[in-house]
This record gives structure tokens, C-alpha cells and sequence, in this order.
């Protein structure tokens, strides 16, 4: 019963371009300015090979790095000696490139086909996609917001694997708040800043696979006013950069500790001493000062759907793996003659339950990846927009959907990890079979860059209002307008029908959530706030589920009798149909429990919650 | 950040109290034949004393047993070192001689007794608890069923701790199945049976704790018929056991594997083979062939109630835990100056969304816990009633309920242990904090003692129907009579008119399941089956928590204003309406969609669950 290294990685490929495709018309965008160098040959080369290439060698060193773990040896971070190999060859193959700019050497792909890559990368393996994960992040921030020569001396070699990169905002005392960050900034006299205080649960925040790691440190310079607006972001090398670019003496930045967690073992999880001898040095990120929230943001939008991503890429493995499993499992006779002892024993996927618990899982999987899809195609279209309002409108879409695809994204991915396991009886439970990683790797996803909770106060409280409400209204408009043309539909009508209620609640509902924050009603919104973001995220993924199932009803007139794509597109259809029945109907009962003015989690005082 | 053996195990005895003697009237079963020597001073002392046991020697060797792990060595498990010492206290102090019968020298507590008992046994140690859990049914099994001969040979070692015992139904090919079971048995010449097969996922299994383990092996008569008919029961030591009683040579019974698992890691789940070479002897339960699936029901009913006490045991100490945590931490400044970055931190316990995650672990644990106890409080009038009348309806109740306890009380369970790593932000995800274990503990008690789904069809194709619908409609009849004289209560009114309207769902539900049964559609039973066990399972616990709040509010007339228990009673009632308000309104939502005839799951072809 040991585990062999072996690949359990799995992504359905063919779902993948539907949405790319014929969902989202990626093909419009293609060959021109800015991406010139892209076809769909080209994106679908990409797709097949980056896949591959994830399931050759970062899936065989899942389960093994998940054994590993990592260490503390003489105060430098140990990764799983098996992640080293792969870690480079990800970086030698270039699929870590494939959303750079060429300016540093990448490929300049659209998002929408990078955020595909990242699927692959991060389902293969969690844990080791963290490292190049965080430093990508980096990297674009001090693309975005660093001096010419800050991007000269660190972007390259970040976004190309020599160096790791981190987000450092969480400390002991400042985690959700982090406003409340004690960290501090000392300006020197040639300019650079000293750099005191402590950082915890810093994700690769060591490696042994990099040269150096390049921290971004939330800190507040001496004498900034408190809170969020007072804080500035540093970059801060663990080994200090050479005039000639390369590494040098370390700059006082101490590793305190490793986390044991419940999963993603092979990610350091550190907790950090900056300047512990007051030595520790680092450079303001654009040379501007009290913009460090600002500037983090980027990162954390993009960490944001990042995570969203690793929620839907280990979903959609658990899905598959509980998929084979059912499919091989011989358990029990037919339903249908149940009471013969006799009767041939059947695949479990026969099992109407067993049915349930896969639709589920696929209408879960593929909805998210809808979801997320949409998002980065509405980044590239605010990208080429050639006008302010469609620039506007779809920039909009982005600020809106990015709560949603990391809450509802991750929360619905666990659910799914869940539900592999219980599809597959005892063996979900047992480490060998792999989908029990998935979820307890999975289950980080939906606490950190923001707990769930965080993102749907970010939706509540900026997101709805955000230009004057017009993200939102333009999404509900999208919903009506289609329900508008399809409710009359000969096969889809019934499930467009609960979407049409689902979206006049969430409409609604917004509404209340306006009125109590008029009206001083604020802890309502807070208690409130992850149950409204659950009905916008099925709404919104029962409306994209079903316009993929209108796309692959016409599709299905064009398609020959024996092509696979007749069972693909079928069950885009059955898809659609199940995740609306069972889960739309939910959404105008939620609404009402939001009207019912229930205030006992507020009425009950602290002392009652339990005796002792 | 290593972790130190420290107790974390918690629950409040104060509601385990109210549950016995406030809520469902222990007192009237006390002091009268067969508990005669329990009065409620006994129980109290039981009550806190074994609580406090649990907490100073299993709590704090929890998390060092799932460090530790399960290995082999020669052919022989070794459970975790650190388990050996209080494995033997807990035997010793005779904690789990509380509910055995005085003529096996046990203390012949009343079921409900037992089961608050073990609630703190499970939930200070999971793993370690798996093995005087699967003994105790085992040898409850043959003082049930066994010969006189067989009784006195093993009851009175296994009830204390001598012997092991264990459970083995699931084959390889044969686990929610137990009727495919291959495993073979031979009659001898002495009587006595050759036994040859191969047992699978077998929980204590083998253990270095215990001098002998006693396994009860289901297994096929050479030449009876198929299926579960054909099964008879065999107990089947792994030492025989020689005339004067005593242990001689191996019986042939060899360990063949231990699982690696997602959790209970302390806990041996062994892979045995039975006669491998023609030497494993085993001896008909009862002396009686073909009886084996019915013998074993006795144990496994028992242990599925045993696993629905470990879901609420794990999700207490879960909610207990997180529960500390909100208290003493302290993140981000009140919502009602959330502005103003110089107000003071406060307990995250006084923001709104920690407070609904409390409530909601609150009142879920205590629902769960209400319900447990009601089940063995209907044990315990069935064993006491003097009419037919009475001992069927409490029987019936038993029977019904088992499933929901079993099922609802572990999904439940399992929600709230990820709710309490949500409430605790990045330190649920933690090991040191322990409420990761509780989680990854919990994973497997909706999967193993048949799956949850095969608890929803025992509900919906066997206990429904049972008495001609009698236990089915006495449960319902009780929640109507309660609703009708409460509906307009002044305080809790409006819930109890919902549950008005979940009882009514759930009624016309088991009518809707029944026209299904009838008319050959029985995928849609099978289909529905976890969604109507979930329903009932919501509305029953909302019924008894709303009988408890009604207790709770006539108790706050006599309580002194200073007086701890004016916390507690207003705790109920405000868990009550929480639960209610949030919960009830989805019973008709589910209901509802049983109505639409969806048939995706069915439709869908296999092929098109995924192109690979």
C-alpha cells in the first residue's frame, strides 16, 4: 500500500475549448494586436502540451510531496527534495512565460488561455504550483507599479523562475484587518528603508528551489497615519542584490518557522522576522509612499482568481478521479432488479446516486471553469476595448466577478472534493487513491487571500455599488436579456424559467442590502453577505451552464451520429439542466430567509453560546 | 510549533444535562427496574467525572496518536505508543462498563446514559476510541445471539478490555454490497467451521493493546444460497482459545495491510486474510446457519448510531474550540465603527458573520445531540414498557431514527467541524489549533457503517414502510400535535410555523416517495433519497430544539437573574430560532424540486460525463 509516484491529474481537455471557443469566442480576439502571435492552432498546441507536460511531471510528485513536506535546515526552507526537478523543468519547458509580456521575454498570451495554463499547473500539483505561483504575482506587480529599474533588476528573474517571490500583509495581529499591521519602515539617508516586524503564514515565503526570494513587505513608514491608508509596500530580497544584479549577503530576513497544516504540505507556510538585527533593507515599490494597499490589491485581484483557479483546477481532478473510479467499481445489481441476488453486479456508475453525485461534481466543475473563463475574457477584452465605455463595462465585469469566481469558486470546489470521496466509498478516504489530498488542499482555498467572507463583503460593500451599481445591473441585464429569448425553449425552457426567478431575487435582494446600509442596518449586510454572494454565484453559474447548453443543442445539428462530440455536447445540456433544477430553486428561498429579519445570531449574548 | 500532548477536547456538559433531564425526562426512568441503582446524583457524577477522565488521558494523546500513526511489524499492528497507557485507564476506571450489563460485572446504565458517555470517550480520542467501540458491539453481538458456552467464553474479556473485536463484512468486492460477500465457510467434523476469505477496510483490525482480537466474520456456508440470505456469522479469533479459556496458537488469521487514510490514523483499518492456509477455525454465533445477516444487523445498527455520536462528539469539541478562539481574538474594530482605523480591536465573536457561524455550529451540535439522545431514550422506554403498544412505538422510533442519527448526524457533523476552520480563519487550517484533525476525523463517518446513502434507503425503502408507516407517522403525528399547540406562541411563533411547514413537506414527500415505490419508478426513489433523509433529518432536529427553546423560556421564569443559567436557557432559545429561521425555509425548496420530475441524473448517457 505505498504510493508510488504516479500521476492522478486529470482535466477534460475537450471542456476546456468549448469554453475557450464556443463559449467565450476566444477565435475574435486572436491574430490581432496585441496578440498577433496567437491563433487557435497555437492556443490549442499550448493547451495540449502544457496539459501533458503537467501530467508528466508535476501530477507524479503530488502525493509524494504531500509526504515530504517541508523542513527547517540551519534556517533555510527544505521544499520536497522530488518538487526540485520539476520546479525547473516547468520553468525550462517556459509554460510560466506563456502569460508574459514579450517585454520580459514571455509569450504574451491572452488571459483567458494563461488562466487555462494555470489550471493545469496548480491542479497538477498545489502545493509546488505555489512557488511560481506567488513570485509570478510578484513580478507583475513590480511590473505594474516599480520604477524602471526595479522592473529591470527583478522582473526577469522572478517571472523566469530564478527567484521566488511573496505577498507579505498577514502578521500575529493582522490578519483579515490588516490595516492593523505593526510592521515598520525607517527611511535611510541614500534613500532605501529599514525594515522591522513579523510576518505569518507567508506561502513560499522560503524555498531551497530559488536563488533568492523577492518579499513584498505591507509596512508602515515611521510616523504614517494608522489603518489601511498609512501603509507602503517594499521590496525586500532575502539575500541583498549586487550592484551588478546578482545576490549577495543576507539582508536580515530571518525564518522563524514552518507551519504543519492540514494540507498543501509541500508549500512553505513561513513565518518571517524582518530585520530582527536591524538589518534588513528594502526599496519602496515606485519609490512612492502610503500607496502599498493600492498596489497590493493588483496582487491580491490576481491571487484572488488565482485561487479561484486552484479551486476549480483540484475540483475538476477529484471530479474525474471519482468519475474512473465509478466507472471501473463493480458494486450491487441494476435498480432495476435489485431483489435478485443473482443479478450481475454493475459499474457503481449505474447507481442513480452515483449519477447524482457525478452530475453534480461536472455541472459544479465546468460551471466554474465558465466562470472563470469569463472573467479573464472580460480582462482581455478590457485590455484591446478601443472605446472608455466598453473599456468601462468590461473592467466592471472583472472588479465584480473576482469575489464571486474565488467564494463561490473554492466553496463549490470543496463541496465537489467532498463529494469525490463519498462517490468512491472507502476507498475516497484512503490516501492511495488521491481525491483525500485534493481535499485537504482544497480546503485552504476558501480561507486565504481573503476568507470567503472577505470576498463577499468586498461584493456587498464595493462591488454592488462600484460605478454607481452598473457592474451589477450589467450583469443582471445580461441574465434578463437571456432569459428574455430563451424561456419559450422547447427543451431548456423549464430550467430558464428558475433561472428568470433566481435573477429577479438576486436582483432584489441587492435592493435590501442597499436599504439596510442606507439605513444603519450594517451588521444585516455582514450577516447576510456569503449567503447573497452563494445566490449570485449560482445564478450566475446556471445562467452560463445553460448558455453553453443552447450552444451545444445547435452544435448537435451539425454533428455526425458517431462523433464523441454527440456525447460531450449532451452532456452540456444534462449539465445545465441539472445544476438549474437543483440548485436554482434554492436561490428565491434564500432570499426570503434574508427577509424574515431573523436577528438571533445578533440577539444572543456571548456568554450563551456555551457554558464553558 | 510542535505539538505538545495537551487536551483540547471540550463539551458542555450543561447541555448534555438539559438534553437528559429537562428535555427528555431521564428522571422518570431512574430509580425504578432495571436502573435501580441509578439515581440522577449518579448520573451527574458519571456525567463529570467521565468528561473529566477524557479530558486528562485520551484528549491529550488525540493529536500524538494521528503523529504517531498505525504500523506493522512482523505481521503484527502496533497502534500508536502513546495510546497503550490510557487504552488500559480507560478499562480500568471502567468507563466503558457504564452501559453493560451487571451480570458481565458492568454498572447497567440506562442507553441515554451510555451514549453521553461516549460522546466523550469518541470525542476526546476518535481513533483511540475505535477500538473498546468495536469490542464492546462485538461482544454485545454475542451476548445477543451466542450460545450460553459462547457468552461465557467471550463477553465478560471483551467488555473489559481484555480482548479486541471487531466487525468484518466488506470484501474487496463486496462493501455497500455485503451480499456479494465470497468469504467461504467449511463445516468440520467437531463442529466447528474452516473459515477462508479475505476482509477488507476491517477498523481495529489488529492491535498491540489487547491480548486477543475476536473477529465476527460474515461468510458463506460451502453451498448456501447467494446473496445476504446466504450468510452466516462466525466468531473467529485470532488466538484460539484453548480449554481453560485462556489464548494458544494463531487461528490463521493474517494481517495482510493498513491503510493510510485522510484521517483516524490511530485507528488500525486492516486488510485480513482468513485461512490463507486451512487453519482458520470459526464457530457458528448462536449455533444457528443462515442467521448471519441478521445477527449482524444488531451490531451494526448499534454502530451506526455509535458513528452519529461520533460526528456530534468530534463537532462539539469543533465548535468548542473555534468557539475559544473567536473569544480571544481579537481582528478588525467593531462594524459599528468599521471607519474609523484608530477604534479599538475587539473579539472577532461580536462580528456578525464569526457570530452566524457560532450560532450555526451551536445549534447544529445540539440538535444533533437532542436527536442522539432521543433514540436512546426511546431504547431505553422500549426496554422498560410494560404494554406491546408502547415497546413497538418506542422500537419503531428507534428504527426510524437510527438512519437520520447515523447520516444526518455526521453530514451535519462534518459541516460544522469546516465551519469551525472557517470561523478560525488561517488557524483552522493549522494543525497545532487541532480543529484540522476534528475535520480530517470526521471525513470518514459519512462513508464507512454504510455510506450515508445507504442509510437514505434504509430510511425511504425499509423504515418508512415499516409498522404500515406507524413509526413514520407517530414521529410526524408528534412534531403536528407540537406545532398545533405552539403555533402562536409569542416568541416563537413564526418558527414554529415554519416547521408547520417542513412537517407538512415531509409528509407529502413520503407520500410522493411512496407513489414512486409504487409505480416502478424507483431510480427516482434512489435518486431522491439523501434529499428526504436531509429533509427529515433538518425538520426533526428544528422540532426538538424548538422543544427545547420552549423549555428553556418556562425555565427562565424561575432562574435568579445572577444565575449562570439564564446564559444557557437564553442560548437555546436564541439557537432554536436560529436554526429555524435558517434552515426550515429549505425544506419546501427541497420538496419542491422532488416535484419537478428532473431526470439529467438518469438521462445523461455514461459516455458523456467527461471526454477522457
Amino acid at each position: 500500500m505505498a504510493t508510488a509516484p504516479q500521476n492522478l491529474y486529470k482535466a477534460d481537455l475537450r471542456d476546456v475549448m468549448f469554453v475557450l471557443f464556443e463559449q467565450f469566442k476566444l477565435g475574435e480576439l486572436l491574430g490581432k494586436e496585441p496578440y498577433e502571435a496567437w491563433g487557435s492552432e497555437e492556443v490549442r498546441m499550448v493547451i495540449n502540451e502544457c496539459y501533458r507536460f503537467c501530467c508528466e511531471v508535476l501530477g507524479p510528485v503530488n502525493a509524494l510531496g504531500d509526504t515530504q513536506g517541508c523542513t527547517i535546515e540551519n534556517g533555510q526552507a527544505k521544499v520536497p527534495p522530488c518538487f526540485k526537478t520539476a520546479h525547473a523543468q516547468l520553468y525550462e519547458a517556459g509554460w510560466k512565460a506563456v502569460g508574459v509580456s514579450p517585454h520580459f521575454d514571455g509569450q504574451g498570451a491572452p488571459k483567458a488561455v494563461y488562466m487555462a495554463v494555470e489550471e493545469f499547473i496548480t491542479g497538477a500539483n498545489t502545493s509546488l504550483s505555489m512557488y511560481p505561483g506567488l513570485a509570478h504575482g510578484a513580478a507583475e506587480l513590480i511590473e505594474t507599479f516599480g520604477t524602471e529599474e526595479q522592473k529591470a533588476r527583478y522582473c526577469h528573474k522572478i517571472f523566469h523562475g530564478t527567484w521566488g517571490g511573496t505577498m507579505c500583509l498577514t502578521e500575529p495581529e493582522a490578519g483579515s484587518d490588516v490595516g492593523a499591521a505593526r510592521s515598520k519602515a525607517f527611511k535611510n539617508p541614500d534613500g532605501t528603508y529599514r525594515i522591522e516586524g513579523t510576518k505569518l503564514f507567508i506561502s513560499s515565503g522560503d524555498s531551497d528551489m530559488v536563488e533568492n526570494v523577492i518579499h513584498l513587505v505591507l509596512a508602515r513608514i515611521d510616523g504614517a497615519a494608522a489603518g489601511t491608508k498609512g501603509l507602503s509596500l517594499f521590496i525586500v530580497p532575502k539575500l541583498r542584490i549586487k550592484e551588478d544584479g546578482s545576490c549577495g549577503e543576507p539582508n536580515d530576513v530571518v525564518l522563524a518557522g514552518l507551519e504543519h497544516k492540514m494540507g498543501i504540505k509541500g508549500s512553505t507556510t513561513a513565518l518571517l522576522n524582518f530585520g530582527e538585527n536591524g538589518q534588513c533593507i528594502g526599496e519602496l515599490v515606485g519609490g512612492v509612499e502610503h500607496e502599498g494597499m493600492k498596489q497590493m490589491f493588483m496582487m491580491m485581484n490576481g491571487a484572488r482568481i488565482f485561487v479561484g483557479i486552484q479551486g476549480l483546477a483540484n475540483a475538476s481532478s477529484a471530479y474525474l478521479n471519482a468519475l474512473t473510479f465509478c466507472r471501473d467499481r463493480k458494486q450491487g445489481s441494476s435498480i432495476d432488479n435489485f431483489k435478485d441476488p443473482n443479478a450481475p453486479r454493475v459499474p457503481i456508475i449505474q447507481h442513480p446516486d452515483v449519477r447524482r453525485m457525478l452530475l453534480d461534481m461536472k455541472s459544479r466543475v465546468e460551471g466554474i471553469r465558465a466562470l472563470a473563463i469569463k472573467l479573464s475574457m472580460h480582462q482581455d477584452l478590457a485590455r484591446v476595448a478601443s472605446d472608455e465605455k466598453a473599456k468601462d463595462h468590461h473592467q466592471g465585469q472583472v472588479d465584480l466577478l473576482t469575489p464571486i469566481v474565488k467564494a463561490y469558486g473554492t466553496d463549490e470546489a470543496y463541496r465537489v472534493c467532498v463529494t469525490a470521496m463519498q462517490a468512491m466509498g472507502g476507498a475516497g478516504y484512503i490516501s492511495d487513491y488521491g481525491v483525500e489530498q485534493y481535499c485537504r488542499d482544497s480546503r485552504i482555498f476558501t480561507i486565504y487571500e481573503g476568507t470567503n467572507h472577505i470576498q463577499a463583503m468586498d461584493l456587498v460593500g464595493r462591488k454592488l455599488s462600484q460605478r454607481k451599481g452598473a457592474n451589477f445591473q450589467e450583469l443582471v441585464g445580461d441574465i434578463a436579456k437571456f432569459v428574455a429569448k430563451h424561456k419559450e425553449h422547447p427543451r431548456l425552457g423549464a430550467p430558464v424559467q428558475l433561472l428568470a426567478k433566481a435573477q429577479e431575487t438576486i436582483a432584489a435582494t441587492a435592493m435590501l442590502l442597499f436599504k439596510w446600509s442606507q439605513s444603519g442596518k450594517l451588521k444585516y449586510v455582514d450577516l447576510h453577505a456569503n449567503r447573497f454572494l452563494e445566490m449570485m454565484g449560482a445564478t450566475t453559474v446556471a445562467w452560463l451552464l445553460l448558455e453553453a447548453a443552447l450552444i451545444a443543442e445547435e452544435a448537435l445539428q451539425n454533428v455526425q451520429n458517431d462523433h464523441p462530440d454527440r456525447f460531450f455536447y449532451e452532456g452540456k445540456i444534462q449539465a445545465a439542466r441539472f445544476f438549474a433544477h437543483n440548485n436554482l430553486p434554492l436561490v428565491p428561498a434564500l432570499g426570503a430567509m434574508m427577509q424574515t429579519d431573523d436577528d438571533s445570531a445578533m440577539a444572543i449574548p456571548e456568554e450563551a453560546f456555551s457554558t464553558i
